[in-house]
């Protein structure tokens, strides 16, 4: 399954990373691409294991927002 | 002795605590303050111990440029 998230607020390589991270220690998330320009995230993810709710909560924990 | 310095590059708070971080390892650091918005940095330092070269090497290691 792959979903691809609008993050909004990163603005350089560490903030990549934040949510790079966040996402990648999610049990069931198997890889996670960043486009720092647009804020797409697409993550590639188990459904049984993880949601996208979790996804959400993972990057707002980071402190950037996931816009619809 | 202080000195403020012109950085170019620093967008977010991870940016921010990145140079913050370098220049207080610097031995003879004594304060430093970053100003996002505006790029300044002002490092309180003793000028026996450390020198304006290596608070603009430590900066550059980081991946910020230190502007005149």
């Amino acid at each position: 399954m792959e979903i691809s998230l609008n993050v909004k607020g990163m603005t350089c390589g560490h903030c990549k990373s934040s949510v790079e991270g966040a996402l990648r220690e999610l049990d069931g998330v198997t890889s996670v691409e960043v486009d720092l320009s647009s804020g797409k995230v697409n993550v590639t993810y188990d459904q049984a294991k993880t949601s996208t709710d979790d996804m959400r909560q993972a990057v707002e924990d980071q402190g950037y927002d996931v816009v619809a």
